[in-house]
């Protein structure tokens, strides 16, 4: 199968089997594609709460208007965006960008001093909606990943935010969340997945010019 | 190779092949990536501007700081998001599921409500934020895709948004632009994909609950 077929197969799977686990290497998988999504100067503003938990996901889903996946999925995948992105964080990718590379910091000096006048740039505010806009990125590069594993991945924005932050503890790591997806297999009678697809045509979508 | 090599391999290629283009095949199996993309409610709030004309390629370079793969990549991918998201563009969706689904329209009455609901919730600029945020799924969807099949694709978020729109005729068309993405070859040359990818390490970037 093609990448459009599998994109054609996926759905937003609501009722996942709950007695099907994604083993440790499909996880594995599923990270390493969201680790590898791009992101406005590589600066990666966001973190991913890889939720396994039951009970942590009983009360989330309390949170989330009572969707069955957030309980019922192999795992919940929680995108939160940085809080305080300030020079100190841009500094710190910067040394991150030395290291990978084996570069000497001073060569990075242009490169610095771009990441830190996008930085302060930004209102706070603007800073977490950007950050937001990196983790739709980073939600799309999963969603079409699972696809190509054979594995279901459910976007969801129906959620009380500040509940998740609270129940997460994101606010002292700094963090509030963007977008949650669950992430696993359909179940056999999952009436979603058996739907007809639907898209906006070609001609109505796609403006040539 | 797995979609986890092809993610390592995609870069944010800067200087394209200017003369190797995508076939009609590959444009189309990229448009075909985009157009599946998931979106809220599957209200897919945007349209997508596919630029071959080097005349607007030019004006639009101009408007990007000067960065050449506007004009030498392949095509410019223009995501923009919907500006008149009103309770006619709720029931034309709705419509439109219908007709897909071969389903009677009455039975869709609920989905309905819940379709005018969210719209009518919102005000203009939170339909616009949350649009753009549905854009930027379709782009990771974009770039997964595309790295899938070996094509290069280049995400920017460094142009004026009203010159673009303005460039385009955006405006009068109802969108408004939310993020670009250069698509085609890299160039022999291109220095940015010959780099080490840097991204931040696994026991940083994700957090297990």
């Amino acid at each position: 199968m093609s990448i459009i077929d599998k994109l054609k197969w996926r759905s937003a799977v609501k009722k996942f089997e709950i007695s099907k686990k994604l083993s440790v290497a499909q996880l594995d998988d599923l990270l390493s594609a969201i680790q590898l999504a791009p992101s406005s100067l590589g600066l990666q503003t966001y973190k991913i709460i890889v939720v396994a938990d039951a009970a942590t996901r009983q009360k989330l889903r309390a949170a989330g208007y009572n969707q069955p996946q957030i309980t019922d999925a192999s795992h919940l995948i929680v995108f939160a965006s940085e809080t305080n992105i300030d020079s100190a964080y841009g500094k710190n990718y910067v040394d991150l960008v030395a290291k990978t590379r084996g570069v000497e910091r001073e060569t990075l000096a242009g490169f610095e001093q771009m990441v830190l006048g996008s930085i302060n740039s930004q209102t706070d505010e603007q800073k977490i909606a950007a950050s937001h806009k990196q983790a739709y990125i980073a939600l799309g590069v999963l969603l079409t990943a699972a696809a190509e594993f054979g594995i279901d991945a459910g976007p969801m924005e129906g959620f009380d935010a500040a509940k998740f932050d609270e129940i997460l503890g994101l606010k002292e790591k700094g963090l509030t969340t963007s977008v949650i997806a669950a992430v696993g297999f359909r179940a056999d009678d999952d009436v979603y997945s058996k739907m007809i697809k639907v898209r906006r045509p070609k001609n109505e979508l796609f403006i040539h010019i």
